[in-house]
Order: C-alpha cells, then sequence, then structure tokens
C-alpha cells in the first residue's frame, strides 16, 4: 500500500539504499514502511520536472488552476479514513483533530480556487497613454503580478495536513501558477505518500502538466540541497527557529537569493489586565489551559507567557490553570526530537534563576510529554534572555508585574511575535492604549479578549510577525494574501492588446477590478 | 554656505577629523568643501533619533504626512538655481537634465501626497465576525498594512536629486511612516546637504517630529554600520552590483536580518525584430543611440545589448548607430570610479573572443568617457558570461543571431532584467509570442517599440526585476508600488471599535476601499 517512494512528476522513485522510517508517537515504536531518501539524481530530475511544468502551467487559465485545487480537496476527502488513520498513526493526534484539519486543508483549496475565479489578485494596474503631453508623451503601462516558478515546500510536524503536502504553503503557490516540490515531514512521510498519489490523481483528472507537483523523501540534508537548487525559486517553512534560520541562511548566501518564508514560532504573549484578571479569574485560567494545551501545546499560537500584575486575582488564576494543568491528560508529543526538545528546554528554563515553578512532572513517566507551569517577576524575565525563547509543548510561564510601566517594560523586550493578546475590560484597554502600541510594533496579529490559537483561515488573516516569527514580516503563510509569496510584478510598456494577458487587455474581458488612471474600477 | 555636516535631526554635527571631499568630473579637481565623515557615535545618535522619532511619525495621519511630503517639494523648489548650480558642479550632468530631474522629484513627493490624501493604499480587509458559525464561532478580524520603522536610504549617484536625498526611496519611506536616514553619496554631498536643508525646513514647518529625516557622510564603511545596527528596519540602495551584493549579504547575516531593496541595474536587452529592422533601420539606429547616450549612458535602465538578425538591414543599422555614437559629444562620467569602471569594463569586454569593435575612442583624451561599440555572434555571446555584465555609461553591445531560435537562445540565457524590449511590427510580434514569454520570465518591465530609459512614475510602473537586476523581484523602486516595501500588515481580532485605527473601524470615516467580507467597497 505505502511504497516509500519519491515522486518525480508521475514516476515513482527509489534510487537509494538510504531510507527512513516514521515512528508512532504513542508507542515509540519504528513503523514497517521504508521510505527512501531522495538522491541528488532524484531532487535534479524533480527539479527539472517542476521547471519544465511551469511553462504549461503557468499559461493555463486561474479557472483551470482552481478546478485543479477543488479536485485536490476531493481527491484528498476520497481518501477517506485511510488517510486518517495513517495520520493518527504517525503523528500521534487524536482522530478528531485531523478530521478537522483535514476539513481545513480542504477548505484552504477551496478559498484559493475562489480567489482565482474572482481574479482581482493579480493587482492589474492600467496607465493609460497620453501622446499628446509634455515634455515627453506619456507610455501605455499595465502590470499585473505573475508566479514566479518552481517552490519548495517543507512539511510541518504539527500540520501533517494542513501545513504539509497539500497544504498551505502548497495550496497558494500551486494557486499563484507554481509547481511544487515538497520535501516531506520525515515524521508523517506515509501521510504524504497518500496526500502526494491524491495531489497527482487530481492533476491527471484535470489534466494538469506532469512536474506540476513532486514530492520527496529526506531529512535536513535533502533539505538543503533542495534549497540550494538553482532552478528553486522560493522556499516556505514552518517549523523551529533553528531549521528556519538555516534555511534562510542557505538560501540568501546562494549565488541567486531565493526567498524563503519561514514562519518559525514564538512565544505569543498574553496580557491580563487587571479589572479582567479581577473580574473572573476562574474563567480566564479555563481559557487560558484549553489554548496552552491545545493540541498538546503544539501550536506555533501556544500562549508561551502570561503577563499579570501581582493581585489576589492573580494567585487565585495561578491556583486554577495549575489544577487546569494538572486534570489535562497528558499524551505523546509529535514525535522523539520534539518530546526530548520539550524536556530539555523545560528543564534549561527551570534552571533559570528567579524561576518558581508551578506544576511539573514528577514521574518518569510523564516527563518527556506533561503540561507544565512556571512564574517570575518581571524583573526577572527582562535580564535574562533565556525566558523568551519558545518552548514548544504543553507549557506556559506567568509573568508577574507591580504596574502598568512593567507591562510596557516587558512588552518593549519582547522580540517578534506572531501574536499578542490583551484580556481587559473595555475601559481598562482603552486605558492601555501605549501598550497595545507597543505590541503592534512586535506581532503580526492583536488578539483581543480571546485566545491566538486557531489561526482562522481568510482575507483578513495575518499569521506572521517580525523576526524571529518569521523571515520576512511582509507576508502572511494563512489566509488569501499567502499567495502574494509567490508572485512578482511585471510592467507592459505599449504592449499591443492582443499580446497581453486577458488580465490587462483594454476590454477587461475577464471583469476583474482593475487601477485605471489611478481609480479602482471594473 | 555649505556646512559639511552630518544633520542628526535638526543638529549639525561634525565629530571626526576624517572628511570627504567631492570632485568636479568637468574639471578633474576635487571641490573645496570638507564634509565630516559620520562616526560611530553620530551613527548611534541618527538611529535613536529616527527611532525616537517614528514612535509619533506613525501616529501621524495620512494627511499630516502628505502635507510634509509636499512641502518638501517646495522647499527643494526654492532652493533655486542655488540646488541645480550644486548638482550641476558635483556631477557633471546638464543644467536642464538636472531641472528635468528636479521636476521629477518634487512630482514623485506629490504622487505619494496624493496615495497617503486617497487612502486605499492601507489595504484594509475586514472579515466580520459570526458568532454562530459551527463548530466554533467566527472572529471579527480587521488588516491593515503600518510602517515598519526607520530605513537607511543610500544615495545613488546617477540620480543626485530623483535617486538620492529626497529621491523615491526617500519619498516613499517617508510616505509609509517611516523615518528616514539618508547615507549621502560620496559624489554630491553639497546637493545633500542643500536639500537636507529643505527637507528640515519642510519638516519644521509642518511640525514633524524630530529626527524624521537624518542625513550621515561618508563611504561604504559608514553604509556598512548603518546596515548593521539594530534599529535599521530596511535599507533602499540603488548602484552598483558590487556595492548592492555587500549590502544585501551583510543585512542577511545580522541578528535579526532586513530587508535590503538594492536596484543594482542590468543590461536591458532590445531585441530587434527582422521586419521591424527592415522597414527603418536608420530610424532605429537614431532611437536606439538616443537612449545608449542619454544621461552619457549613466542610467540603469540603458540598452546594454541589442539582439537582431543578419541582414543587410543589420549591416545598415550597425553602420548608422555607429555614425550616431561617433557624433555624440562625449562628457565626462559621474565620478572618477564610474569613468574608470567604464574603461576597464569597456576594455575587458573588447579583448575577449569574438569580439568585433565598431566604435572605440581612439585618442588619449576621449577614452574614460567617449561612446563605444562592439559586435558579436550568439554563439560567442552565449558561451561568454563576462558578456552578460551590465558596462556603464555609453557603451552597448550588438549580439547577431541567425533565427528565431537563435533570438530564444540569447532570451533564456540572460539572467535578471530591469527592462526586455522588443522592436518589432505587430504581425511580428505575434510571431514571437515565445520570445516574448521567455522574456517576461526575466525582466520586470517589457517594452514595445520605444527605449527602455525614461522611467514613468506612476502606479502601474515597475521598475525592478528578477536578481541580479533587484535584490527583491517583488518590489519597484518607482512609482505608488514603493510605498509597499517599507509596510508590513497587522490583523487585529476582535479589536473594540474606538481602539481601532480609522482606517478599519466599522463606519469607515475615512472613506476608503476596503475588502469586505471578500468584497470590495467604500
Amino acid at each position: 500500500m505505502i511504497e516509500g517512494a519519491n515522486f518525480l512528476g508521475n514516476t515513482r522513485s527509489k534510487e537509494n539504499s538510504n531510507f527512513l522510517q516514521a515512528f508512532n508517537p504513542a508507542t515509540g515504536e519504528a513503523l514497517p514502511d521504508k521510505f527512501f531518501i531522495a538522491t541528488t539524481s532524484e531532487i535534479q530530475r524533480a527539479m527539472e520536472m517542476a521547471t519544465e511544468a511551469f511553462e504549461a502551467y503557468k499559461a493555463l487559465s486561474a479557472e483551470r488552476r482552481a478546478d485543479f485545487l477543488c479536485r485536490i480537496g476531493e481527491e484528498i476527502m476520497a481518501l477517506g479514513d485511510k488517510l486518517i488513520q495513517q495520520a493518527v498513526t504517525e503523528s500521534g493526534l487524536p482522530e478528531q483533530r485531523l478530521i478537522g484539519e483535514r476539513g481545513r486543508t480542504v477548505n484552504q483549496l477551496k478559498m484559493y480556487a475562489d480567489l482565482l475565479r474572482e481574479g482581482s489578485w493579480v493587482d492589474a494596474r492600467i496607465d493609460r497613454a497620453d501622446p499628446e503631453r509634455q515634455p515627453a508623451p506619456k507610455p501605455d503601462l499595465r502590470n499585473m503580478l505573475f508566479p514566479i516558478g518552481p517552490v519548495v515546500v517543507f512539511g510541518a510536524s504539527n500540520f501533517p495536513l494542513a501545513f504539509s503536502t497539500a497544504g498551505g504553503d502548497t495550496a497558494s503557490a500551486l494557486a499563484a501558477g507554481c509547481p511544487v516540490i515538497v520535501k516531506a515531514h520525515e515524521s508523517h512521510p506515509g501521510t504524504n505518500e497518500l496526500v502526494t498519489k491524491a495531489i497527482l490523481q487530481a492533476a491527471e483528472k484535470t489534466a494538469m502538466p506532469e512536474g506540476v507537483f513532486n514530492s520527496l523523501l529526506g531529512r535536513a540534508e535533502t533539505g538543503r540541497q533542495l534549497v540550494l537548487h538553482p532552478m528553486v525559486k522560493a522556499v516556505a517553512f514552518t517549523g523551529s527557529y533553528k531549521a528556519g534560520r538555516a534555511i534562510f541562511d542557505a538560501a540568501a548566501a546562494r549565488k541567486v537569493p531565493v526567498p524563503v518564508y519561514a514562519e518559525m514560532g514564538s512565544i505569543n504573549p498574553v496580557f491580563l489586565l487587571p479589572e479582567k484578571l479581577h473580574s473572573d479569574p476562574s474563567a480566564l485560567a479555563a481559557l487560558l489551559a484549553g489554548s496552552v494545551t491545545l493540541g498538546h501545546g503544539q501550536f506555533c499560537t501556544k500562549p508561551g507567557i502570561i503577563i499579570a500584575k501581582k493581585s489576589d486575582s492573580l494567585e487565585r488564576f495561578k491556583q486554577m490553570l495549575t489544577e487546569h494543568l494538572e486534570g489535562h491528560s497528558s499524551s505523546w508529543l509529535l514525535n522523539r526530537g520534539i518530546a526530548e526538545n520539550y524536556q530539555k528546554s523545560r528543564e534549561t528554563l527551570f534552571n533559570q534563576e528567579h524561576i518558581q515553578i508551578l506544576k511539573h512532572p514528577t514521574s518518569e513517566d510523564e516527563i518527556s510529554k506533561s503540561a507544565a507551569l512556571a512564574v517570575v517577576e518581571a524583573s526577572g524575565f527582562l535580564e535574562n534572555p533565556a525566558m523568551h525563547r519558545e518552548i514548544f509543548g504543553p507549557f506556559s510561564l506567568i509573568i508577574e508585574c507591580d504596574d502598568q510601566t512593567s507591562f510596557e517594560e516587558v512588552a518593549s523586550s519582547l522580540e517578534g511575535q506572531l501574536t499578542l493578546t490583551f484580556m481587559g475590560t473595555e475601559p481598562e484597554l482603552a486605558g492601555h492604549r501605549r501598550l497595545i502600541d507597543i505590541a503592534r510594533e512586535k506581532a503580526g496579529r492583536i488578539i483581543f479578549n480571546g485566545v491566538p490559537t486557531g489561526v482562522e483561515v481568510s482575507p483578513a488573516m495575518h499569521h506572521g510577525g517580525p523576526y524571529p516569527a518569521t523571515t520576512d514580516p511582509k507576508f502572511t503563510s494563512v489566509g488569501t494574501g499567502a499567495i502574494r509569496r509567490f508572485l512578482r510584478p511585471v510592467a507592459f510598456q505599449d504592449c499591443p492588446d492582443e499580446l497581453l494577458p486577458e488580465e490587462l487587455k483594454e476590454g477587461n474581458p475577464l471583469g476583474i477590478y482593475r487601477l485605471v488612471d489611478g481609480i479602482l474600477t471594473k
């Protein structure tokens, strides 16, 4: 059933004798299937196929590409329970979560299909000619976005479906008109294979050029080779800071540098303002416990620090949150590396000066997976960069402040974040404008009286943020805006109408929004 | 009159004993004014002033910023002939050219002011809440673009006004809401000082925060220190490939990398299709001679190679173009470095195999400044990367092709370009669709039956292109789109209306275009 092959377009290829195996996080045991690591020549062939496919793929109408995306969703659904069970086995995530994630994956594909069908995403701009202008005639200029070429997508450990093989990066790149080469995540290569086959089925049924999608197996070295390949035009990655920065550095040092859109997580601070905290510490504790332990703490938007003013209400909150985390049924983490890192980074933090531990795993069995909680005074947090680092897993750190100034100092000391959250009554939020203003400089999304986990997939979402949350804060990896990562403008000057793309022809045959002589019009 | 100072906000500072002097390219002599190279502490203070100014500047209304930009234009005009004469002396460019460039500079400022006043440039997106949605309520999301913070702008040798102190990069950064630190070009520091004073006057008269604009003196080392400064959020540069790549590398290797928008020029190929060439070789030769020698060949869009099919018409064209270049009255180049590079890179090219020289400076006096022309067969060009490099100055290389396939091979071999031009009758352009399609992958702007020099400043312009033309082909440095380089999106989730920026408030008080639930509306 599972072949363990690389997919160079439609060709299954297993040149290497080296292989990798997935592990079942629930049992810690290796799964039997062998996945053969892509050789240099397989990488080369995949890149050549993608490059050749680009010629035909970019020339297809947006409608054709939209059909392809929707069909991918249908083929994924057609895999049925087989896909869910494979993902459960490889990721250790619960079935219901993966069913939900599959729904999100399919919806993302549909969202980009809708965007393509509407058509205005090409950002068409037209400045008409004025032959009479003095001192020189004004030329006719017409500008729109075009796909950049083959994109390498790295599968993410924590989203085996929605941010891996047919996830948001793949969907937005394919929508843009760019062929994709996926580097499967080594934790869930079987899931990758099933989804790859669904994509290839969809490509065949909608008559897409072979090579529009390719999937390769391997670890960091395979990724490095892909990032350095001269035919690659962009890279999308979701994962750890360390891996993301290594990819960014490799891509920047190329003879021809390519952009890397790496989403590397963050600590997603949550500010609990005093009145709000006072009004219902128990409810806030329950809400945040749910967010900290959602997906067993393995979301890039997990609240990693919680900032609050010292008070009796805070004491109550701490007690309640501790109880919630003690009541949380521990689960295995996504893979061994993540479990080891969780344990190691948590213990490192616990050994820092001024840290007070509120909830700590006690039994040996719990040590690599149990939820944990600690508290530190703002002064301790401010002076110690080690406390600003993300701990991936069901952990959070409470920062105790003396006053509003202390809130602002903590906010000012933060590195770039995906999200920043404020829990506050309306009057006290209005009284913390400066704090919110500081937050805006630090994050890609500001949440009010909600939790950062649960990233809505929609046009107004921004899932990104200043470094080190991402390598490029101008772009989102979730929502319709994600397509922009794989597009670049080209202007046509005095081009005969018949040679222009449909989007730029004088008659606007596609009926899209265009900026004509500075005025937005259909 | 000229003080030779660094401007840290309104403070004149000359801490250093090291200074630089400008040269008059017309005489080769050093000009008397001393310009004191910024010390590390002056750089630090300028960065601190810009960072502090950012707090107040970003909070101003777009209208206030628009007034500031327009006032800068007025203050530049108020400098009158003094500015023009200073620029003539330092750049060696003719008075009429600089008067024209001043007009462009002022128009650019006005264009960004208009963009700010219209207001839709913030790309506002609103997805309204749906509390009833299953399985989870949908939050309210509101997203718009915000300024990124202090921007370092490098003055350009070939545009002492329009791409230097108050040029396109400065104008677009200030429009975005970002304070600017200009590293003055060492060729025209006096011009920089006059324009700096105009900007500071405008800032004072429109009550801008001090530090919104700063100007520093120095060479490459000053630039390097600025690029590495932790308070810098982005860098804009127009100049040579070598300097641009060094800046890009330094910025990418930072602990917190920052984007570098470097426009590094290109060879701007011009394809002469056979029928068009046959119809009037003399007219084409005159047109291209004008473009090659415009600004004495010192534009980044100068046609550096001209590709044509062998024919009697091509022989006629070569002869006519040679005559035009012989008739072109030689002028000094912008500075000594450029003159030396022009001579050296031209001689290197002339020593390549298969090169046939059509026009070569003969007298010693002419050697560093005279226009030149050479020809090579396509096969020679294809096999020799040295022929693909830009030669900055009044030079072009004709590539002779045997057939249409040869055109496509030349196009496919090209590196990234700012522009690509086709001269052809409508029927033969239609017959070269594949060639035009290849061109689109290589360039930021495709011109039909015109010349690439003369870059229109308007919404549909794209002045950019794939590496090595620029370090980021997604962005333009000319036209309204240039503002995007200095902005990043922030999303607000369930934010109380009163805390939202005006642009995102439910009532749309600014009356701008917004994408509301996927529909563009005012």
